[in-house]
């Protein structure tokens, strides 16, 4: 469906519309709202709108659906896969001044958020008063929430304590027409008609855009340790990942670098690690409540690493040191994309498979002569392949890119798996996404996302392929 | 729309598709599958069709479609709200002889299930070789894992442990057209279009019928210890809730009774509770893999306790106890249902506002004169309130017991909660759903239920209010 493009004309509607709606074609808003952190696209919006209430949402949606605009909701533009990009022009939407922590409600283990809080900012809030809200993606210091809901993001943690999705109770959402709606609530079980929330969530903006999040908190565990256990292969260390779960443990974080990812982090950052000459590392995270039990866990995983081909087993002994370790783990994303063209798949299998998923990579990235850097969340076979250009041509490289995308997907599906764990599938993936789904799991999320946004003014051209 | 009866043309038809179908209308068959738990309803179906496998049940449902034939799915009948019940006549499609044991991963802690399984079934099957499936409704030794899924069934282990939703990471299912679809996987992370496992989840069986079930294990916790802490009110059982969880204890389960609940059902199995005399019991359990933890924490619970108007902390101390109490806790249901004529109300709320509501629950059935047990899951401020018909006379109780059931849930919705926690709306709550839930987040639902089952052929009536 063609879309309108936005006249001085809508311009003047939505403002005597209401006055105070803060629109603006500044060429800097501009020009932020055109890429998010998915390799070099550039897609500049129209108009940028900065949303203060939930009220303004539903007018912008409403008019945009009326008038047959695009809009694009923005959070902090750290998505990987494109979901804020304004592919099809019109109004970016953006989420980041509806950013108020409004109840932490501590008699039952709850809070009540905007979707412009930055993801740290809330976790600092809540551990001060000795809570605990657990997903941490690696660009939680400057991500928002809302952002986090749209792709259901994970990040080290989510192995003992789960993903966005499994904290979130209830929000509040505004429909592609503008209707504004309310599910869930404070409520640990709740089976009054269709799970919305749950439908919302990683729904990656195409569905609704989330105003209001009511968040499940837990008690802040009291203790914490990390371990870094360098491994002569990446396979082997692959390899002690279920090895570890078959023992009974539940580590809280259980983390794999490849000695590419773990030496151009460090480099970036300017801080060492240890054992850096290792092929492979794992860097596990224990939390708990009892010193006793993490030291017992921490005895029988180093035991078990020991076993099975680890080259030594570290502890962070410092508070410091372990801020130190995580953070280079956290910019392997960012280090790995400084060679200026890339392309980061987010294959997720189950967790026994990782070893095959890892190895078969590398071959399939030697076979075509395109560089690779493995990272990323093993304990839940999350890993990000980082393919980068390097020295190749430009025609080499626009040549190969596909073919190793595609031979990369098809070989996670094969395994068990899927296309993404927690970027999501937004601009960039969806012309893969059938060889993950056939065409019938396509078609019954297409005829929702009809149910709602017939015009489909709401993120078009998202997440599934082109027709 | 006027669904068309069966003929025998119909049957001729189905039997011509697949000669192997499994279709009944015996009177023993139609008999069973006229009712549920609920209540006194009985709606006899025009036939019973067992299915035996998926491809079975894409025919049903496809056939059924294009004759404009109701469908209504079911597992044992143990539900609670008159989800399986055939209010519109037409089919009864039975998944218990779907029920094999598909598979139980060790490597990656998943299962596959047919819907059929018997909750207790799998649980015992998984226990056995150390893993762990908690959700565990009181039914569980009857009811099928499909009936969970379609309910969103929880059991008092919700409270650490979540509910079946958070067990169930992929599903096999058939939608209302016979499309068979597939979502998720063993994936712990997965953000690869919309979820349409927890979109199905507690769906009660509107939007497609499940007939494979993708199941997350856990390690089986070494330990476990049930305590049982009279008090001298039902206030103040209630109020020792939020206390436990504000001082940092996690118990596993934490169950409340009122006196009548307990006495009727010792009485209707023929054992001894402790105490029996107290006005209200909280049922305790501790879980984990350390003992000494759980000693620390029975320590703790004791001492808040005892601080907090209990009037006696007791200690199952064997096995057999610890069975007999919960077997007690069980059968309240049943026991509170022998009276005839009753009702269920399932209500939930945050934590910390349950003693508000059993006060408030008491208080509308004293001034309506109608005779209300209480029991149910605190921790997560899930209350089963059973009002009884006990000596009022069939006009009283007529009479009253809409307006008690209206006011019980304005309660429950003023004080931040809904209509149902685990029992879902189904047949029997549909028209109060409004109390709950505004025009515009029923209309978002609406629109699914047709994009997806335009002719409203699978288990028509539920949910929804009438238009």
């Amino acid at each position: 469906m063609p879309y309108n493009k936005i006249t001085t004309n809508h311009l003047d509607q939505l403002k005597s519309l209401n006055p105070r709606l803060e629109i603006s074609n500044l060429k800097e808003d501009i020009q932020n709202a055109s890429h998010d952190e998915t390799e070099d696209f550039n897609y500049p919006p129209e108009a940028v709108i900065f949303a203060k209430s939930t009220k303004e949402v539903s007018q912008v949606l409403s008019f945009a659906y009326e008038n047959n605009i695009p809009v694009t909701p923005r959070g902090a533009g750290t998505g990987l896969s494109g979901g804020a990009l304004a592919v099809c022009g019109g109004i970016v939407l953006s989420l980041t001044k509806l950013n108020k922590i409004i109840e932490i409600d501590e008699d039952n283990l709850f809070a009540v958020v905007e979707p412009g809080v930055i993801t740290q900012n809330f976790q600092e809030a809540v551990e001060k008063i000795g809570l605990f809200y657990p997903p941490d993606p690696a660009s939680k210091g400057s991500c928002t929430l809302g952002g986090n809901l749209a792709e259901c993001s994970g990040g080290p943690r989510a192995l003992k304590y789960g993903v966005t999705k499994d904290y979130i109770y209830g929000v509040e959402a505004v429909l592609p027409n503008g209707d504004i709606i309310q599910t869930g609530g404070k409520l640990l079980k709740n089976v009054t008609g269709y799970n919305l929330t749950q439908l919302l969530l990683g729904s990656e903006g195409t569905l609704g855009v989330i105003t209001k999040i009511t968040i499940k908190l837990l008690p802040l565990p009291k203790h914490k340790q990390t371990l870094i256990i360098p491994f002569g292969s990446l396979e082997a260390a692959a390899k002690m990942v279920p090895i570890a779960f078959k023992n009974g443990l539940t580590p809280c974080a259980m983390e794999i670098m490849e000695k590419e990812a773990v030496q151009c982090a460090s480099e970036h950052l300017g801080k060492s690690f240890p054992n850096a000459t290792a092929e492979a590392q794992l860097l596990v995270e224990l939390d708990g409540n009892d010193l006793g039990v993490i030291e017992k866990d921490l005895e029988k995983i180093t035991e078990l690493a020991m076993n099975h081909e680890a080259l030594d087993v570290l502890i962070a002994d410092t508070s410091a040191k372990e801020k130190e370790i995580w953070s280079i783990r956290r910019a392997c994303g960012e280090a790995a994309k400084k060679d200026a063209y890339y392309k980061e798949l987010d294959t997720v299998v189950p967790r026994a498979s990782l070893p095959k998923l890892i190895s078969g990579v590398k071959k399939i990235c030697q076979k075509h002569q395109v560089t690779s850097i493995c990272y990323g969340h093993a304990g839940d076979g999350n890993v990000h392949v980082n393919l980068l250009k390097s020295g190749l041509s430009d025609e080499k490289w626009q040549k190969e890119l596909p073919i190793v995308t595609q031979e990369v997907f098809e070989l996670t599906v094969s395994l068990g798996g899927t296309l993404s764990g927690e970027h999501g599938i937004g601009w960039l993936q969806k012309e893969f996404l059938p060889i993950a789904m056939d065409k019938l799991v396509i078609d019954a999320q297409r005829k929702i996302k009809s149910a709602w946004d017939p015009k489909n003014t709401l993120n078009p051209m998202k997440i599934f392929p082109t027709q």
